[in-house]
């Protein structure tokens, strides 16, 4: 594997990402929640709260969403992003949301503190040299057919722009296995933190596609030594426009948080 | 599946695509040939009267081209496709060239005859849009972990703008089997003949990314049903650019160009 | 890849595996058609007829079935074995059938011309090394997740017993796709004649599972060099105890037995 | 997913699967430790003593190898089989083995506490119903291309006998990523749980086939909420005789032993 900007040195070699006051990487667990897709002021406001009061540390919420039907509800487009940083202001949380097309990134850099490429894109090179020309940090999510080194390569498209605030976020790869939406590859985590100093996130809502798998994916990813979180919350998932069935109510969501902190803490100790 | 504009009627609903004089689908059998990328002028120049004298229909090079690598080739841009124009126009062949980015289309536009969607950006769908709103044929490559159904539904993306003029290619895609760069799937031949009306081609070079098995290949291809292929040609392969070991020197192409013609008029005699 | 002593040593070094007075190998083009289980007499005998009086070379039926569950159909054991040999008897063709057991090879090498090894069992190393210290032929079918080189290593456990009467069988591996049942990867039929003096046949009706791909995939095959086929056909596919969905019925493997005739001597003329 | 015998019937319905005084389900977290091969009574007795000491419940090693070439080393055989046992009552715990072939199950029986199933044999319907006949328990590896229902279901070929002994173990599944020899699916962890009241064990060892990764997937898996770990270790990896890449050293070994009893203790406060 040829890395050359996002090789890591040796074992102490490790970048923390900084958003506003928030940390990804390090000593930080952060966890970034919200919905698939937001879907109203009235939606995303009140997640928006939820985050915060259970103690989220990222506010998610998708505005062009890339699905794999033309017929399907496609998000609020710009609308979307602006009510997104409304909610995310209202509760003092950064927030993060996906870009999908080259010209979309000057305006969605008015709304965002975090840019995310998607697994879908994480091979469009375009995409990634033009938020690599930005200085606000990208999530790149790994591709649903993409090796290890595919995946650090386009981390290096990025870095080779002049912006090295690049997240990992790993989200399940597609197998024969059709009981899970995607298999979630954990031994990636620390595979990860061998080969880069970038931090790794994981996110089990897309990484297995059914909610009760939330819960124990995302103690299964700290364990591994996952850097956070990013996990989808909705107020009545059966109801959500996209993808409820791999989303937490606010109920289950809070349960999360609590063993979450409590393993972090207790893996730090 | 929820194919809508793309979805087969009856059994004799198939479209042809044209390009010029050059016909994609139904009783054709139309040959696609050129380097991965295009290297220079006379490089070009040469390929092209090697494909049209041995009866290829189509010119195809890659300008922009989409390398895992940042530090890998990454084609001659624009400069590639004035290039690639001036080929096709002296030896009267139609050219394809693959569109990477929203922002290249109006420029790529005045160059080729077809735009090619690689595998890569099967999924990005703002350029799906794009290339939907122009009236020129769209080469859809399948994407390495990309379902039929996503395919089609990729493919649907495009005639959502309007534009029907679509062929979708197999190119292999990734599995467990590492003797071979992708896995070709040639199955996917007769099932798209079922589930819709666009024709489909066949690319074993990208498909196996083993030179010696182009020519079984691409019989096979024209067995199962296909309507043309896509082949990688090159004057000296072992000193290409790119992917010079999945691509046939003018010699192993004119074989080929021999046994696919003649077990094409074989198969519809 | 350590192959010893199935490696081929020049390109014209083949073998033709003899059973009787059918050949498999070399120039011939060797047509195996049976039951996916034989159901009982009046079957497998009107089968026989058939496979015979269309032109087939060897009649397969299954009468220990490795079944994904218990409490589907197991076959008729010992007695569908008598039954299968009666039937080959009476149209003079050699039968071949799956042998699942070490303790059954004594048993079943009375009543078969050929021992089958399914793709569940081609790395059951015990099965392979006894089925090698018969003088048998032996079909070894690739196993759903074998990679090539898994494959050839599993023939050359036969073959370390003194046993090189074996014919390779492709029938498809497991991948993302779930449109077809296994995902038929046509690619090995050249590499396995690169790599190996052993004659590949490939199985389309486990390769796709779906009963309308057999001629394309059995095309293709031949198109690509497979020295046969192996095809499930039944009187009445909707009402087979196993496997229906991947049969044809006698006026199609009619269809198929001319289009591959032909086929295959157009393509050695 | 048709199970009959092993479906779970509410969320209290679990077994505890018990081995002498060694319990696997339930509230343990069982541990079972070795080498891959038995390779002479000095390194199997000192296994046995490292394991015992550093609070290891179960001792395995492997006496008939199923290698991928016939040209490794296959094991001692029944030779290996008595080291074993030796092994084990010197320290006092119960000892697991692979068994291949139906015909070495009642001399295996002689030595083993449990029988193992492994990933090559996992649809061995033969010798999962011999295994079935006995009363010993039972760990069945899942194959590596085995979905959950088709390992469910080969579990119920053993229960189908009348033996309900048995243990489920997650050992990595055939992916297109090459950088870890398998893709170790933890997901399952849950889904097991969700589906069947029989525990399930994960084996970091075989799923990733890096030492270095043992440590984070062991972690991953507890928290996941597996039953337990089975583990290989080597006094001396880099010259076993078989997959010393992914064995423990002694000392790996303690630290890993230390951090599973403490994490373990955690999620049970």
């Amino acid at each position: 594997m040829e890395l050359r900007l996002i090789k890591k040195k040796d074992k102490n070699d490790f970048k923390e990402v900084k958003i506003k006051d928030v940390i990804i990487g390090g000593q930080a667990t952060t966890i970034i929640a919200g919905p698939c897709a937001i879907e109203g002021e009235e939606q995303i406001l009140r997640i928006a709260e939820t985050v915060k009061a259970m103690g989220g540390n990222i506010l998610r919420g998708g505005a062009f969403k890339p699905r794999t039907s033309p017929y399907s509800f496609q998000g609020l487009g710009e609308e979307g992003l602006r009510l997104l940083k409304i909610a995310g202001d209202e509760v003092n949380l950064p927030v993060v949301s996906e870009v999908m097309d080259t010209r979309e990134i000057e305006m969605t850099d008015k709304y965002v503190d975090i840019f995310q490429i998607g697994s879908r894109n994480m091979q469009n090179y375009s995409l990634l040299r033009e938020v690599g020309k930005t200085n606000k940090p990208v999530i790149l999510k790994r591709g649903m057919a993409a090796s290890i080194e595919d995946w650090l390569l386009a981390a290096e498209y990025i870095a080779s722009e002049g912006n090295l605030e690049i997240i990992l976020c790993e989200r399940g790869i597609r197998t024969f296995e059709g009981y899970t939406r995607n298999t979630l590859d954990l031994s990636v985590v620390p595979i990860i933190k061998e080969e880069t100093f970038l931090p790794i996130i994981v996110d089990p809502s897309h990484g297995t596609g059914i909610r009760e798998l939330i819960l124990p994916m995302s103690m299964a990813s700290i364990a591994a030594g996952a850097d956070g979180l990013m996990i989808e919350i909705h107020p009545n998932p059966d109801k959500a426009l996209s993808d409820g069935m791999q989303s937490l109510n606010f109920k289950d969501y809070e349960v999360l948080m609590k063993r979450i902190r409590s393993l972090s803490e207790y893996l730090k100790s």
